[in-house]
């Protein structure tokens, strides 16, 4: 038991705070800008790298093609789905005082092969997406179910899959 | 210089081939559903298992409340791009007897922190995302124009970002 706001779920919710109130002060502190590189290593693998951190690795199964090394691109968005919720989470149930034991966040997706192996046109990308999310907490039912309402509402990754967002990919001039 | 198909771009394109012949022949062999599982280990630290690879870690920049240990979950969407664009590349380059000699993919995407700052409701995902593809080959220019056309109407992951994809997250029940 955490006797302490600012160390209840280990979260620093004070930071949390504070970043809040930066953007209502200038709303332009909320507008974020993130990037990745992606190096092709041959074959279907490849690695990304994020700011200064380990470069991720990237490869498919065997079946696919791939020397089956490494998650490969369709789990690594799953992946991406489940840290952003525990996020989510961990962020809002520290706002509300709520103290969390563990959590857990089981995601599958379905991926019609035709339209990325050529064989009709169409959408190449999930069919659909499921998470399950495993939350443990002394929190009430309803305290949770509000929690996990807000944190659907807030999800960047959520929202991400969930919109049509406009990507533009362009060959870059040599 | 290679001289195999079997070889070009270190891709193992009968492997691809077989694929596309099992699904012609019993079109359910498409259908592939993928999962991962991601734990949450305090703040806003996780790991994402994705069958036995190594887990994958996330955390948040310090500004946003994280201790900034891993790239977050909004970079490893885009790292996840560009990682499937890879693959599209190296797959249809081989296809069509196009070597590649080097592949970068940069991306960047701007997010608004508004409505995951719950500060304002609405879209709280990549408002927009942007690919630039560096791409060497002795191809002629049109080749490239027609193998970037064909990636892009066949990417998994940029299908996904760009639809809307049905998200079902559900509490467990304990």
């Amino acid at each position: 038991m955490t006797t302490s706001s600012s160390v209840l779920n280990d979260v620093n919710i004070e930071a949390v705070g504070g970043l809040i109130e930066a953007v209502r002060r200038n709303p332009s502190v909320g507008d974020t800008t993130w990037a990745a590189s992606v190096t092709w290593r041959g074959g279907f693998r490849s690695d990304a790298q994020v700011r200064d951190f380990e470069p991720v690795f990237s490869d498919e199964p065997q079946g696919l093609g791939g020397t089956d090394s490494a998650p490969n691109p369709v789990e690594q968005v799953l992946a991406a789905l489940g840290n952003c919720l525990v996020v989510g989470y961990a962020a809002n149930a520290t706002a509300r005082g709520i103290e969390l034991t563990d959590l857990r966040v089981d995601i599958s997706g379905t991926v019609d092969l035709h339209a990325f192996l050529g064989i009709r046109e169409g959408h190449a990308g999930f069919d659909d997406i499921r998470a399950s999310v495993h939350l443990e907490s002394s929190a009430s039912d309803e305290q949770i179910a509000e929690l996990h309402q807000h944190v659907l509402s807030t999800s960047p990754v959520g929202h991400t899959l969930r919109a049509a967002v406009p990507v533009t990919i362009e060959l870059a001039t040599a």
